[in-house]
């Protein structure tokens, strides 16, 4: 068997080049994780012959720099598997310790895609983060650090799932004035999504921001935190209003992006992908732009640890 | 000996009424406080004959809502103090648990005030939070929940040392360029205003984003991290820039809010307190009011734990 693996910040993707095996793994990098032990278990279960590794997870805070993020989870991944390749922002495999393994998922997704759309904006919105990639002529022409993607509006620091409402919103409208919010990590984005039905409970795969659970009524309360209020103060009706404002406010963030770095490239067709797909959907939706998602044609699964396929299928041919 | 507590979600702050003592204990209630045991050693050292209690630390996410917040504390005051009264929103004192002693320390500061500003704006800028409270003819005006606060700009939830840098900047310009910011907790404004001097390791009372020191190169990195860059990849000069738009933002935000709640209520003076006073400062040149500073009638002490000092006052004259 050949397997990817997408090692983030928050979470550890796997799929195996034939698309039989999804796995989505929360191991929050910043929290004392798991992720040595974790690949060890992947190891030990699935045996592979063959490993294509991309990796983000060098920006967690538990590390100094970029370098000594990347050391430790090379590390993590040498100690666990014995045929590991590590796919860097050149489009290259290489099993050396290199600066250009950082932040280059999205480098083997959007090689994936640009077989099949040689010009195209590709797109994929996860849990924290949307990666805005222009593909012309087949080729990926986005900057190659994160920090310069940032400017380009390649990458949006906004996700489906962990964004704190209070990065998103300075203010909402609620009972009919304007309130200001709180800057705490009272509520994200993924509270916002379930009062509103777009996600299930099984699809909130990061932990709560108040260690509380995730049904309904806990993520109402966390809604209402972000006015500074309980459940005896604020109706159902204006947390919903909340989580609709939140909604909106991501959809347009993410439009505008996409909108800039379409008009950049003079592209219009969006190829998405990612458990953030129904909030790119209506973003390309307002910009009237082509759109084809990576759910419709590969599966859910599949859309959602897109990196980990794609660099499955890139090791598969090396 | 009297003195006044005022316990936060963050911090907690002593004052006796003589003013000779001054603490301030950094004690956040969502991570597994030691908030009644710390009130046990403060009875034991200082065994006061009568203690005047304010609290704000019911919106605390550990809580699941205001009221489980304050029975929490009451008891945890209770425990430790024979003598204990709290005040409540409406300027009385109480031993019961009213829903009322929530969020009440600013009027405690508000009456003390008014007694030699008969009409002026109250502005308290703490760690966490900014009160701006409207004070007319000796009264003061604000309403009397943090909900209702929000919405009428009393208050304002930005503070000097724990706002998470990415909810206050959406994007930054930096290498001339504009980037957008990433919404994890990756830096505060302590660290701004540690990088530009205005604050000194000592004033860093609260815990840092990342676990790390509270060294300007720790602050410097976690200001890089904000646009996703490591100290290899963005330069000191851009750190310090930074930090300036996160100074700059802030104070316009505050001057926006007490120019509002100024102009609703025809005031022109302003009495300012807590450790952002050099913020609300700085707010003020701008507004062009007048400014009266507590920590140049009382000492930098006492106006940190203003309403602590407040209440002490309170319930020495009950």
């Amino acid at each position: 068997m050949i397997i990817g693996i997408d090692i983030g910040g928050a979470n550890t993707k796997i799929a195996s080049a034939d698309g039989k095996i999804i796995e989505l793994h929360y191991l929050p990098l910043w929290k004392n994780s798991k992720l040595p032990e974790a690949l060890i278990d992947i190891s030990r279960r699935m045996r592979p012959e063959k490993v294509g590794i991309v990796i983000t997870g060098e920006l967690a805070d538990c590390f100094p720099d970029k370098a000594a993020g990347l050391s430790y989870i090379i590390d993590a991944v040498n100690n666990a598997f014995k045929n590991a390749w590590f796919f860097d922002s050149s489009g290259a495999f290489t099993k050396e310790k290199k600066r250009s393994i950082a932040a280059a998922n999205w480098v083997a997704s959007a090689l994936n895609v640009a077989g099949d759309f040689k010009d195209c904006v590709f797109v994929d919105m996860g849990s924290t983060t949307t990666d805005i990639i222009p593909i012309k002529n087949s080729r990926p022409l986005a900057a190659t650090t994160d920090f310069e993607r940032l400017k380009r509006s390649e990458l949006v620091y906004s996700g489906a799932l962990r964004t704190n409402i209070a990065a998103l919103l300075d203010t909402v409208k609620v009972e009919g004035a304007i309130s200001r919010t709180s800057s705490e990590l009272f509520a994200i984005t993924a509270d916002a999504y379930l009062v509103l039905g777009m996600i299930s409970q099984d699809d909130y795969t990061c932990d709560t921001p108040d260690g509380a659970g995730k049904t309904l009524l806990d993520s109402r309360r966390r809604l209402a935190r972000v006015v500074c209020a309980d459940l005896t103060e604020i109706g159902e009706d204006d947390i919903v209003f909340i989580a609709k404002q939140v909604f909106e406010k991501q959809v347009r963030d993410i439009a505008d992006a996409i909108r800039e770095v379409a008009e950049q490239h003079d592209l219009k067709t969006i190829v998405a992908c990612g458990l953030g797909e129904f909030l790119v959907k209506k973003a390309v939706e307002k910009l009237r732009f082509e759109l084809v998602l990576i759910s419709e044609k590969y599966g859910k699964g599949i859309s959602k640890v897109f990196p980990a396929y794609a660099v499955a299928q890139l090791v598969k041919e090396k």
